[in-house]
């Protein structure tokens, strides 16, 4: 398209952003109007892409990050063909596809969803080293960023990694349009502040008027001839851009238009323009993978392996049967044991540094493309990614994350490295699983179990040696669980899982010297969990005590109660967690502490079986 | 110090940081050792504090971002008298107060718990703020950060926000040793690549060798006297400095030296050196602040306003009452109703831009100069700072946080700004208090009460108006709920908090038409929660119902069943909550949808009490 025309196409975006707020009563038609042209150039002059086929492997790929300007996304969608008009005017309504901030669980050719800010830069990033260093196309990734996202450290991270791995398939087009949703930014329209970052970062940077057609054709020819960096394309834009009474305006975010009809003929009126957008090249390899049957790596039992370990040779492993298994780790693979798979398969393999933001987007990047990601930190320092794993909920993606170093059993290191929330904030996660292994052989079959399963899956592996107990044949449904003892005169079910079912099992022994017959069931599917045994040992003991190197909220207690929440009565249900604020200890002085180690469950069960003597 | 003295107070901080690390077994001594000269000038040559007196308001404030550096500091504390070396060799034991990483809980140097990186910078600037803007004193903060750390983006967030806010108050120590825990970092010795995106944030940089005690104390002598910009020392140091086995080896991160003996020879053993830190200037002003009696805003019975409404007028109030009160925004001022504040308040409030990690982290950092913050961002967002509110919690942090545009009550913006797991990620922290009021006189008590208790206090306010059903003279017991329907005859307890409130009344009132009567309770103190209420309730009417704008993990319905952790029996309990993925929709719509409008519940009760009498 030439001039006259592209300018149309931008009025056409605009006028169709409008519509769709108005029809709506609430939406973002300014942020939409400030990168109309932005979008128009994109579409019809350089993005290649085929609407009927979005899982095309050649197809360039294209993340709003800017979540709320979807009418402009929408309108965008209808101008190529891919929407109809009556479609658009559904937008923001129950049932409609057109969901306020786009999602790729209703629409096919969205990427990742968004709406939290400074997501869709780090996403793209992974999409980008997919391209490069896995898929090994030649397409494009295109991240459409606001400005005032660009505050947020995780577009910083983005950045860094883009630019030490020459991502020169990642562009960057940000809307400068100077105004936030409370006010100016804190840039304004300095396009050179931003330049000067970026460059830092090793970006190539151009500076246009956002609104000039023509140099937006150039900067994105030049984008596409620039090679060894990424691209920011740093576009000054004006806010509601081409309606007077609100263009460059403060206080005009997120509202529909007070006047649309006369917006609407100040932007010339309805177009029917339809944008041909370029088609993929046709010649795009299929990934031809390895399959070979899975050797998980075999423990003996009676041994004693920590499951960090059986983890990182499990995955190994997992990655030698499977060609689509990639692992990432934030800088401490020597800890998580992810080295053990960067070492078999070092070109499957993506270090992340410390930015557990970034190693998670990446992932979910990864997995936009098919690939099967494991990404790895400490458990502790996954809660800094928790809003990423959030929306990596929201779009549905498939990813394994895996926290090391669970609880205060870790010892010495103190509470700064221990996760103790992370049952919690996975459990809360929408389409969740949460698996938490107490020996190798039962770890190695989970991490390999995880893999096919649908949305986010965790697994919370141990810094320290754990007695193997289960054989390297058993198997490990995920939803269920493992009664470990059990006897027709039980009088408590223990519950435990990770290093606690070591601890239950030893309490356990010493109960049975003191007469008390204890049931212990080893909960390693934390989420689902296997309602229907918690239940029997509940009718069969009368009383469960959970035990968790974790907070009691929101961890196994509560997913332990969670399996009576059909309305039938509940046992006794008596929690045991970390309660207090550990210091530096011995992992067994930690775990004791805690009240959690073997003398502390017996202590509470002996209590508990007293108890209902008494009653 | 002249040179000599310097170097050998550098050499004595490395024998002491081996020394403790051997004695425990475990620890970070080549991460100290890399570090020692810089630090060994700052306290004989440049920091001006009184370890008698921690709290004085002119001392400097000194971070050790890097926390696994702690033996560093507990050397260096060791040479300023403030420990003895008997308490030195007690590092990482169980009961001593020298803890793998640093932590404020139990030393009074420790501005701030450190050990998950990226941390400290962003803290030291929410000190150097308070210090500029709110203390008006001339303190300096002194952060010392590592170079693996330099990868987070809470890095550049902290470094955007202090360059532009010119935090010339704020010196950062980057010891750029080259190695992180697995290996080389991004940018190894290239200090150029760290000065240039230091520059681009608008920091003032210095590249010094940092073993070189002349060239560190012309560089802090330079910071010093730098205006208008805070500055970065890039200092090129070798990790394991002074031991040959050791140093600027791979593999020896977190490990004690292989030959503890052999190498405290090498650097010349033992030494008994003492620094005379200099004091701070003896006439700091003490910080006069206003009081008034509190008027915080009154609603009629019947009216309808929105719980973010009357947090916004309540907090202006509050900062109107007390000087101490300091509100904190990530941008979105206008919809969390902050504006308010900022109004009233403008010296007192600060604009943290898109950055929530940024927003959390300058909260913690003025509490610890004695300042109330209440940082405020839509509650889906905060879980961007999640692991900052977990170091909080350690750090035992006085801070306030207020999530606006809890649940599907949003309406049409969708999943990606609604708050659905931000009860559980509060209730799971350490010593936390999580408050969720339904009216607008509720939450402006709330917000008054919060200011006075201890740790992290979370409130959850919702986007759209409800009608007030308390009167203004009305009190709300943190840790106490309110029965709102009670009867002889009740048959079931419907359990709410805030937008569910009203469907639950509307529900009941449903009921009772039909003969029914339902118990309700608004439980708007999730945490603590009121167990004696919620088991009376249960004896009463055998039956709670759980109703939450929130997924079912994790929030009110965990709360509720804790408080049936003591071993009792505990009744027929039955949780509501969002289950499913939302889209876009009215609130009315997104609520019926989730089954947690008035329809929903009076549905489920009437299913469970009809379930009862077939039982």
């Amino acid at each position: 398209m030439k001039t006259d025309e592209l300018a149309e196409l931008g009025q056409q975006l605009r006028v169709d952003s409008v519509r769709a707020s108005a029809a709506a009563g609430s939406g973002h038609p300014t942020s939409s109007m400030s990168a109309a042209d932005l979008l128009a150039v994109l579409l019809a002059n350089h993005l290649c892409y085929d609407f009927e086929r979005p899982e095309h492997p050649a197809n360039d790929r294209f993340v709003l990050s800017k979540g709320h300007a979807s009418p402009l996304l929408y309108a965008a969608y209808k101008a190529c063909g891919a929407i109809e008009d009556g479609e658009l005017v559904t937008f923001r309504k129950l049932g409609s596809r057109l969901e306020g901030h786009p999602t790729p669980r209703r629409l096919p050719w969205v990427e990742t969803a968004t709406g939290s800010l400074g997501q869709g830069l780090p996403v793209g990033v992974g999409i980008a080293l997919a391209g490069k260093r896995l898929d090994r196309a030649g397409y494009r990734v295109w991240v459409l960023c606001g400005d005032s996202e660009l505050a947020e450290g995780s577009v910083w991270e983005a950045a860094e990694h883009a630019g030490h791995e020459n991502l020169d398939n990642l562009i960057v087009i940000a809307d400068v349009n100077r105004l936030g949703q409370r006010g100016p930014t804190r840039h304004g329209h300095h396009l050179d502040a931003y330049a000067r970052r970026f460059q830092a970062f090793d970006w190539h940077t151009i500076e246009i008027d956002g609104h000039d057609v023509d140099a937006i054709d150039r900067a994105y020819g030049e984008a596409l001839s620039t090679t060894g960096q990424p691209t920011v394309i740093l576009a000054r834009t004006l806010k509601g851009k081409g309606v007077a009474s609100v263009q460059d305006r403060e206080g005009l975010h997120g509202k529909p238009l007070p006047e649309a009809e006369e917006a609407i003929a100040e932007l010339g009126g309805p177009r029917r323009l339809h944008v041909r957008v370029s088609e993929p090249p046709a010649a795009a390899a299929l990934r031809s993978l390895t399959t070979e049957v899975l050797q998980l790596p075999r423990y003996d039992q009676g041994d004693e392996a920590a499951t960090r370990d059986a983890f990182g040779k499990a995955l190994a492993a997992l990655g030698t049967a499977r060609g689509d298994v990639v692992a990432l780790d934030g800088e401490v693979g020597d800890s998580t044991r992810t080295e053990e798979f960067a070492k078999a398969h070092p070109d499957r393999f993506f270090e992340c540094y410390i930015a557990e933001q970034q190693l998670v987007a990446a992932a979910v990047g990864m997995a936009t493309r098919g690939w099967v990601p494991y990404a790895s930190t400490f458990a502790a320092f996954l809660t800094r990614a928790h809003d990423f794993v959030r929306m990596a909920s929201i779009s549905g993606s498939g990813i394994n994350l895996v926290g090391s170093h669970a609880g205060v059993a870790i010892g010495q290191d103190g509470p700064s490295q221990m996760g103790l929330e992370d049952l919690a904030m996975f459990r809360s996660v929408y389409g969740s699983t949460v698996l938490y292994p107490c020996d190798a052989n039962q770890t190695a079959r989970l991490v390999a179990a995880m893999a096919g399963l649908d949305g986010i899956r965790y697994l919370r592996t141990s810094r320290g040696k754990t007695p193997v107990i289960y054989g390297p044949e058993e198997e490990f449904p995920v939803g269920g669980s493992k009664t470990l003892r059990s006897g027709e005169d039980d009088r408590l079910t223990v519950v435990a899982a990770g290093v606690t079912v070591h601890e239950a099992l030893a309490a356990a022994d010493r109960l049975a010297e003191d007469g008390i017959g204890v049931r212990v069931i080893d909960l390693y599917s934390v989420k689902p969990v296997d309602a229907e045994t918690l239940r029997r040992a509940a009718e069969e003991t009368g009383c469960l005590l959970t035990v968790e190197d974790h907070r009691p909220e929101g961890g196994l207690g509560d997913a332990v109660a969670e399996a009576f929440g059909d309305g039938r009565p509940v046992p006794r249900l008596v929690r045991l967690g970390v309660r207090t604020m550990p210091g530096s200890a011995a992992p067994d002085e930690q775990l004791h502490a805690a009240g959690i180690d073997a003398a502390g469950i017996a202590a509470a069960a002996k209590l508990l079986v007293e108890e209902a003597v008494v009653r």
